[in-house]
């Protein structure tokens, strides 16, 4: 790989999505065969300076520091990989554009559509001079909704009547589960909503190529008070003896309209007993209709209207065929299922072969204009909870 | 049987419905051994004359009529079954009640909280000479909701944080499909929402033996105008070149609260391409969770946190075993799964049973009360989608 | 109904599969409309003198019996239907054909080939006279099964590779279950085999249009004594004291081949913990492959190279659309699933509209000759079992 | 990572398996964390120079080389992984053996029994001196199976009555399909049976603790002649227009007798069509049962008929708890789903850890026992195919 080349790579966050973002650039150079460049870990930065430094260890990184500006000011790094908390997202993202480094930035994109908008201004002036930028939507990149999108767009569901997404899990059943950053107002901005609502909205998108024109949503804080955590680190940490306000929400669910008049409704909740990483999808058109659920992530359900009636059903296709199906050819032969690593992994194989080769990150990849997008809704989302009535986006 | 107590039955519709529940009637006798009584097929009744005669024979109906009213006069019909439209419940029922007949309505009670507050006090009055009225949420008697209203009675399932229901079908996705009496406000009142959330609604009252305190939904047609059939029978009838408009809504969708606080999503459409009569109703508590599907209707989904974590999962329970589950002893041996026709005979029994024993319609049978409180939920969901906001019920 | 034709009939046994084959003659003018006749119930016969004459009154039949010889002798019976202990089977199968009635027996046909054998000839003999005869083989009446069957005979599969089928019960897991009828040689002939692996026998033969030409098999009986009954009726009845031996296969499982090379497994238990009334069925072949599955019995998986590779996958087939599929025209609307029940109306349907419109058995319904060739497996099987080593049929 | 010892790491085969296995030791390091040593990526062995040559550069190893001896004798390399074809499995393990590598090969362990005994000796003599040898039977680290496992060594399913294994794939219903290495005798021993039910056999072991002691089966090759690929290189290569003959099975099936007297179902074919890498195992006892398929590998179905009656049923159990279930805490959070390739990880990371750890192999690894022993079943598997009858392992 001598004269591949090179791009070293700037993290912004160690815990669990540090760990599946390394994975992903650790893989490409020998999974995506042959790899368009090749990432080198430099540096990784997190607030904990014993954890973050563990984990440059464990990962590879040539070092570790408690101050992204190192990463920024490093000219041995290209890429900068922002998946701290939403707090965090703009001024080291900005920082980065600016120093003229690709950047990918976790969903959402901000705390809210100001936020975002700045971003996107910084994306598009870093674009003059050749630098990328994505948001981290990475289910866009599992083959399975890359054939949805493809069905749709060939018009094999016809003109879309419904959208319907439930992204559902339990981990704050428990109420001694500790007041982690995810639910608090000033570090994750919202809760269920820019967690969960935030991949369904984008994904209601990408899908359809529809834009979500009005929503009526509400939400929802079950258990408002926890225990704050003797350390803060990623969403463990343990259960201390103080309680802190939830000042996020629990579940937020809504229905909306698309800009052909087409309904949708988005559901997400940490309170559904039973549920881990649920999420399923479901678009029904004129002509035909699909359906997705994340733990079953290999297989796409199609039904289409074009079959004799006799035979017509939902087809369980498992989008695992090299020859047919987006990027599968870099990975097993067909039927030997991928994981849900490998959706961040085809993602960040996206990005960097943008770079590598100066494509465009859309329409696949989430523009900062896509991540911008999504919170315009995730603000008008908010702003019909608290007005109790529809708004537009 | 011969000392057995016959019942004279009296029905007003001949078509889908009126088959539906005269199988259930006839079946009683040897299905449900010992019957509480001998249902004999009296009267049926319906506007056209011919089709309702040619019922009267395929059914073994001793007459037939094309006036509701020689029903009610008939001194030996004891049982007044009310199947034809929404906007024939009213009148007939109230008739059937006052003459001391004991009546069965199909959902939605009526065509709105008035003519439903008409129909309980008449059902009132009735009561207190031992008359019997019931509304036919007939999906009450699947077996496995059985299960899964005991589950959450006796706290399974815990404080409930969610309910999930979509009710979904496509027969109206061919702009052909003629404009039947489901289709019009004056026949029908509403389209889906009154069809299929009326099922929702009631079952979420039913299921979790809470009340829906606040609404907010939405209502889409989104084919306008449709050819007017060349006759009216059921929802057949071949469209005929002149066209007539849509008065109801082809998709109703919408958010709920509890009156504990929990929060519902329900969705109701006959635009889902590949969806025939799919209804898949989900609960999520604090102790567990429980999911059932229509098209499995033998089968409950049931999650518990009370088993140990390493073998914590949905629980796929066939509700078919004779010891242990409701109404199953009367049918086949475990496993020998009941279809759709089932829960009918399982109302209709219920009904027939509370009558020759005196026993009290509720909890299980829906009272004229339970279909008041369905309306008026109903009745808010429309006022919600005119204003655009949410409203209490 | 007046002017149709009736045909009287009378019934030997009144069990679990009397009440089964009475609830499809009652419902077969009501639900087949227009009957092809109208089936009265004259006499049913069992050993019970008590439970005979209770389920006499209970399913409506005119008089009851303890011999069957008073069925074949009246002149009002026009049909017999045989669903006693298949030691029963074959006796008064053959003098009802030779007394001219009309003849269903349940299956398996006979005890053994030999007296199969002479059920053929009786039936051949009847046959001359136009009289019908018929093995109840009831889920060749499955919608799915027959839609199955179609595209196989359209070419839709191709050339068969492999048959498999699994019939799993778990009913004699409980060492306390009592010795009843099924569970002794002179009764029964065979336990899981003649029970369940007929069923699979036959269905490849239906399914394929192929014949199996050779097997080799093993039987076990996993508990080999068990609580002798107190009173013998059915399947049930309460265990006594007294301990006898378990002269049938509690299990048995085999390898064939078929005509054509192809190979198939079949499987059967009454151990197999967790199942009730399973029984999976699945074809491949060189276009194409089906799958099916009696506890989902309105579904039929269907795969097809046909399609194009990136949609390949097993549509779901929900087979109740009565434009498209056999037998649903009589049932309810697309998705309103059909139970267990429901094989055997649609079979008494077809026998009686064979009789009344003098239409053949074949190949829909199970000739007496099917009948002998599953037979004819069945021993060839055993002695497989017997000699550990494959064996011609 | 500085002081963590290192593992030098050749490897004989560089295609399918030869990118699995090379992903595995990848990822060990950042992945099981803390590592138990760190393998680095030495030497890696085949035949074709110039694609071996390209795997080293994009895998990561220092050199490639055609001849395997080089490995052997390379000082810096103490871990001998063999994923060649089964023809190249006995001579280069016995000399790494000898040489004092730990070595791990793929399944089968080798072409027969007599290579396996000799192999399984090399492996006790290496095994004195403290080196350490296994099996890839990859699947046994598959979370779920070792749920199973532990269920059923818990005594949770009881008496084991049944074992069932179906191994499908459709990768040769392509008469064009060329005449690879595995489909060679010469190569491969034997075909759908050896690469198969190789896993099945193993797999029935591995689940209940017992031992198989007699089975009967039967092979087939439904097309006989293919077309010779113009150049080898793993399953791919373009047909030629020279035609050769198949020499192994396509399809192979069979029953066999567990040592309690529990019967078990093993069948594999390379003609399911439809079926990709279809894997599905069930296990019955008198208590409970499980299931479990290769498609949705996260999943393990679980019965117990210690559930109260009207509770029970299959339960579905996400295995993807890191508090419960093994190798999870590696990975991701609860219900992000692991893919096929997860089950090499967790393989290989066992393999070093029992290397760096000195800790046994099995039972949960297979030892070169359990590869011998599984090999003595598929050689009376063979054996009773050209028999025709039941033979003792």
């Amino acid at each position: 790989m001598g004269n591949k080349r090179e791009l070293g790579i700037g993290m912004l966050g160690y815990a669990f999505m540090g760990k599946v973002h390394t994975n992903a650039f650790k893989k490409l150079s020998y999974i995506f065969h042959p790899a368009p460049a090749i990432p080198v870990l430099k540096g990784i930065c997190g607030r904990n300076e014993k954890a973050v430094t563990e984990a440059a260890e464990q990962f590879g990184y040539a070092y570790a520091t408690t101050d992204w500006r190192k990463l920024i000011a490093d000219p041995e790094i290209d890429v900068f990989d922002n998946n701290g908390p939403n707090s965090i997202h703009k001024d080291p993202t900005i920082a980065a554009l600016k120093a003229g480094k690709h950047t990918i930035v976790e969903k959402p994109i901000a705390m809210n559509a100001d936020e975002a908008r700045e971003m996107v201004e910084a994306a598009r002036q870093a674009a003059r001079k050749g630098v990328k930028s994505m948001v981290c939507f990475n289910n866009r990149f599992a083959p399975a909704l890359l054939l949805a999108r493809r069905l749709i767009q060939e018009g094999k569901i016809g003109t879309i009547y419904h959208f319907r997404a439930a992204k559902l899990q339990d981990w704050l059943i428990d109420p001694r589960f500790p007041l982690a950053w995810r639910l608090r107002r000033e570090t994750a901005a919202s809760g269920a909503l820019g967690d969960l609502n935030a991949h369904s909205i984008d994904m209601a998108r990408f899908l359809t190529g529809l834009e979500i024109t009005e929503v009526c949503g509400v939400t929802e804080t079950f258990i408002k008070k926890r225990p704050v955590p003797l350390e803060a680190s990623g969403l463990s940490g343990k259960p201390g003896s103080q309680e802190g306000e939830v000042t996020v929400d629990d579940a937020s669910l809504g229905i909306f309209r698309f800009s052909n008049g087409g309904l949708g409704s988005i559901e997400a909740s940490r309170f559904a007993t039973g549920r881990k990483a649920f999420w399923r999808i479901e678009v029904y058109g004129s002509r035909g209709a699909i359906q997705w659920d994340l733990t079953q992530n290999n297989i796409l359900q199609y039904f289409s209207l074009d079959d004799p009636l006799e035979v017509q059903g939902f087809r369980s296709i498992q989008v695992t065929e090299p020859e047919a199906h987006d990027f599968i050819k870099y990975w097993w032969p067909p039927g030997h299922v991928l994981g849900w690593e490998h959706h961040h992994c085809n993602t960040i194989f996206h990005f960097i072969n943008c770079i590598a080769n100066d494509l465009p990150i859309g329409p696949w990849g989430a523009t900062f204009e896509d991540g911008l997008q999504a919170q315009l809704i995730l603000d008008a989302f908010l702003r019909s909870a608290e007005q109790r009535s529809w708004v537009s986006v």
